[in-house]
């Protein structure tokens, strides 16, 4: 008798409760980081979505890119300008950033969850118009970069339907048809909430929401969103994290059951997250 | 980072490409022997059969139950009269076995599917005129043991088409209501070749096919239906190994793509065999 | 000119009207007594089911099988115990009870109604979690019988939906798996009012209600369920009449249109019920 | 106990094999003569078609209509010309065949089947073009006389998929708009023949196809379609006989299972013939 | 290059709006007056109809018969009589009516759309009781004249479903089956109004709500119907047109989301109303 | 009355029977040259696209981008490169190739069909497979210049089912995930022959077959896909017209009903191909 496959068994086995918990709701995934970046952590988000999608989960992945736009940006010789710290998208940035999200990454992406034995589409806020977008108010104008005024899910549900993992790069458009360039954050939490989606997980670079942050054993796991002023207040919630954090509370408020920000940087930590009693990283309901 | 979390997420993503042949498959489990009567050895396969069924296989469920009939038998004190060494069934025989298995046995097995989580249907071959039987013809007289004359799938595919795990009790009845015990193993064989199954899987106690039945060491992995007769000539398969053997044969020939004799002493032997390269026992194909 | 099938004719037009009454609608017949030991009566109801069933009506048939049982008690040498003259239900009988019940009788009816040309699928409250129960509670304690606490009528919905009469034995399982012996009059009445079914049928060994228990002639054909305290306390609903009633009030409380006690002891008493203007027995609305 | 009711009762259930024979069967109906002049053979007829319907028949009515239309002929002062011993059809005539059969007639038994509980759709030869027709070839001219190029089952099929008894009036058109005047018998065999209907039954005034045909009692109740030219030789089958019998030829030869010649003075004459064993009239197959 | 092939496209083109505007609608067109007895004119509206089918538009035709009623009781000798200035209807003009707008008029509009390319139903009242009547109460006995007491639109639904064009005669009965003469304009609004049509449009032979009658350039070319009542009291909208101008109010306020008075006199006026900007006639909203 | 509404209602007229013609049938249209460059062209080419979509016909769009790729070509500083007058696909160039067919032109032209009030989905070879490819053979190497060795509808036909008006840029990897930049002109042709399209439109920059390729009046209208070797024997066929004309009687071999070579030069020319009885340019059959 094998020891090996007792254990494998055993693995299994201690799946199904989540696999049963999980079957049939969606799951918006917000992909990037080290995640993305680094090939070997790559492959095992592919196989983690591929795996997901087979047990029964709808599994939506939102993507962004910025390494791949600051590559090319910088083979076609477009200095990055800044305003307030921000960076400036003027109308040729915003061209290039639609084509290297939707063009590039967001097709290589399907390609790879094929190569994973997957089945997936890969579309844009301007597909079937699943985002709808004007330009971002604000003190700073930061030119091309828009909000999400509406989402239409029909797109994403159509080819949940027909059997795809639909794959969506952040570029939307206004009703003039004017292109703009989407935080991927925020466009996850929005979809995530038009979907009524049972998790929302931002796979990130961090260990998740830490009370010490040069302390990685730190870690909150869990905070409930009515926490999150006075965390913020304390100094805990700060810097980048806020953003995420914001999107996670909108997301939560508008009727996602949980999302949770996970650590990118551990392989497989989508199936870790969702299949195990532990979890990993900061889990916001 | 969990070490552990990380050998479970691997051990998820290889068993991906077996979910993924798999899917939407129909496999027939003959569940019998130790796999039954052994507590542990039963809830490890009822979890694995919740599993597969969650992963999107359509497991059929096929069941004997001996020992409990023989404490049925022996509580109303009906002997058993053996005719060439063949247990003889009269009238009030097969009364008994058609309350025990399908009244006791099946629905016993169906709660125990919902304890671990799945959804199940208990079913004889009285149900919707899934089996057809007459009388066994054959040399001696063994009262009411009858053999297969039709099956129709249609309970069958109804009860998998509504989600449901279906758990048969082989007894039948003919066309004039007379009700006959089926042997399960042939019973399973029949409804796995009616259903066009992608595995037929028999569970016994014994390792599978040995070239030399005195040591588990020398089991035949593989067998082409085409060199059972000469295995039956040098006597390799033998005894109480050639009824199995036979039953998968016809199933193979009659369409279903695999059977396997496995070891049902192994725990979780059905995921073992199916999500493994490995198996366990003895194929047939 | 043949006057006899002038006579059919007539008789198949006056059906016209119940036939179009009842055409879609769920109508619940509790089976026993007489009508299930006398041979011919058995034969005269299962074809009156068969019929209600072609001509478009959805007939459930729940059943007890007491006599069986006690026969089976007597061969395994369970001697029956009473408390506070009630039968006290031990772990043994209760398997008994489910053998007989879910293997035998439910099985044989299955098996009955296809040699009247029906199609039917033998159900318990095991399968698919139907009925779940608790020990029932009350002054004395009576071992394992239960009292339901939910039905689950997807089930019967999927049999109806897939052509089957679904006959059903009412034993039930808690959540943890324990069996319980359900009554199989009150088990009818909650499932007829789970399903918001047209009529619940009772079949009994009595005219109806009587308002001289000694005076078959003076039935009383009709009654509101708000004139039952009354009759109560005047009597006339007294001894085993009070709990049938009890269901009846019950289930009509609960959305059944109309519940009926028949006389089983007349051949055909469900068509003549349901297809004719007179009915037999009482009826409760 | 209400000897009656066990009477009706057993009429029910002898009627229960020949309802599971026709359910979800085609049978086209041809309606004239006398059942469809006297008031009271009128009502028994609906109140058989739509019994017929509800439990599970697919009835299709197609009918003539020659006693009205010559009433109406009469009230605008055409004088029928016979041209060969058959009426010549003008212009006018077809015009006013068409408003009787398809305004009057045809809308008058949908008004009546109503009446009786059924649900039905009245559609003549030009709803969505069922039938296509030319002018009829013949050694004599008789104007717009036509027969059937094409039978487009469609608008019937779907009449009865949306639960509907679909009446055809037997007025049809050419490819170019012009209006023929349709034989009922021809038109109903060809119905039946496009449908694959399982009967045909041609409703008339005649016991039957009668060895002496003075001699009502000389009805040959079978005839095999093979036997037909011997019995035309023979002069059994003559005058008016022959077409219907022809008809009848033609339907069985195109897919028709059986059909039958019935009295249609008989009340309740459909009933008796497809609910009894004996039959009314004679059975072409 | 083709300069009227340019024109054509741009013509297609500026009716791209429309078309989307329209797709899926419900569009009630009630056909009388010259449109119907000028040739031309009514080859033109078939068109239009079956153009408007075809770009995915519900198109329901309902009709009157005016002329060809008066004809045909001319040529039975039917003299009208008159109450108080309106036509009394009894008992055998009813049936003339009848067979004339159901077996005549109705007939030869399917057959006329065939001819067109579309594929049509014809239907009455009494189809599938579409409409139910009574006698119309008022002032003065108009014999067999009647009011819509219900629409049951499943006839038309299913008619639409199935991909039929449903031509509609306005001849109804009550639940008795008396049938009634019914007004097409307000049958026509009864039965928008129960598909909550887009659009109600009345074809005239008048321009449309002229403010002053003499002069066809004083067209208004839409109205309010709150302003109905002041319109009324000015005198602008008086004889016939009060009635065509009630029912377009009713149609409103019970659902339609506009109506269209339009001039039929205009070639194409369908299309000219539909697929442009300016529309024809008075609209009401 | 208006003389200009009477013109257009009548150009609407003229319309119907092409737009009955190709009701439900599919067409694909490879989309290319001056309909892509000049402005004013493509906003006809969308418009046109976007109301054959609302008329019924199942529109396919394949497109390319030469000058847009050349120009990002240029932007990144990638000299083109070229091998016996072909040009060479480096690494670099598939890249950017994919990034601008699939990223910018494709999103692109589905946002434009937004704006015209169409609904539309931007695919590309990689989303759900839809093409296979591998490195094209030849004498020459060409680079990552690839064929296509299967088409997989399933994306293509979810699109047209789900209301989408797929457009797909024309890039395809193989199985082990190199992407290869695939000929449109190629790929329209297997994507409509692997679809059974109706027709396939090649839009092009001249005016179809010229017989004397100095004179446009010399336009073969007509060509029978027999007549192709003489034609291209006589030089009539040569230069950039073979891989046309080639694609096109491949298209007619596999199974497109009619293929056409039409001037993208013309505005409207999809329309006036389509529905009117001249058509542009050479028709092969």
């Amino acid at each position: 008798m094998n020891i090996e496959n007792k254990t494998k068994a055993q693995v299994l086995i201690d799946a199904l409760p989540y696999i049963q918990k999980y079957a049939d709701k969606v799951i918006v995934i917000k992909y990037g980081g080290n995640a993305m970046t680094n090939d070997e952590l790559k492959q095992a988000v592919m196989s983690d979505i591929v795996l997901l999608s087979l047990v029964g989960i709808k599994v939506v992945l939102v993507h962004g890119g910025g390494p791949e736009i600051n590559d090319m940006l910088g083979r076609v010789g477009i200095e990055s300008r800044f305003v307030g710290g921000l960076r400036y998208t003027d109308k040729e940035t915003v061209e290039i950033v639609q084509m290297v999200l939707a063009g590039k990454v967001n097709k290589d992406l399907v390609s790879l969850l094929h190569s994973h034995g997957g089945k997936a589409l890969g579309l844009c806020g301007l597909d079937g118009q699943l985002l709808l977008a004007e330009k971002k108010q604000g003190d700073v104008d930061l030119g091309y970069v828009g909000e999400v005024t509406s989402v239409n899910v029909d797109p994403v549900l159509d080819a949940l339907k027909d059997g795809y993992i639909p794959v969506i790069a952040t570029v939307a458009s206004s009703k003039d048809g004017q292109v703009y360039n989407i935080n991927a954050d925020t466009a996850a939490a929005q979809i995530a909430a038009a979907l009524k989606a049972e998790n929302l997980l931002l796979m990130t670079d961090i260990r998740g929401l830490l009370r010490d942050k040069d302390d990685e054993d730190s870690l909150i796991p869990d905070v409930n969103v009515s926490d999150v002023p006075y965390l913020k207040s304390q100094g805990i919630i700060s810097g980048g994290m806020i953003p995420k954090i914001d999107c996670c509370v909108e997301a939560v408020r508008r009727g996602v059951h949980v999302t949770s920000i996970i650590d990118g940087r551990i392989p497989h930590s989508l199936l870790i997250e969702l299949f195990s009693n532990e979890g990993i990283g900061t889990l916001l309901h």
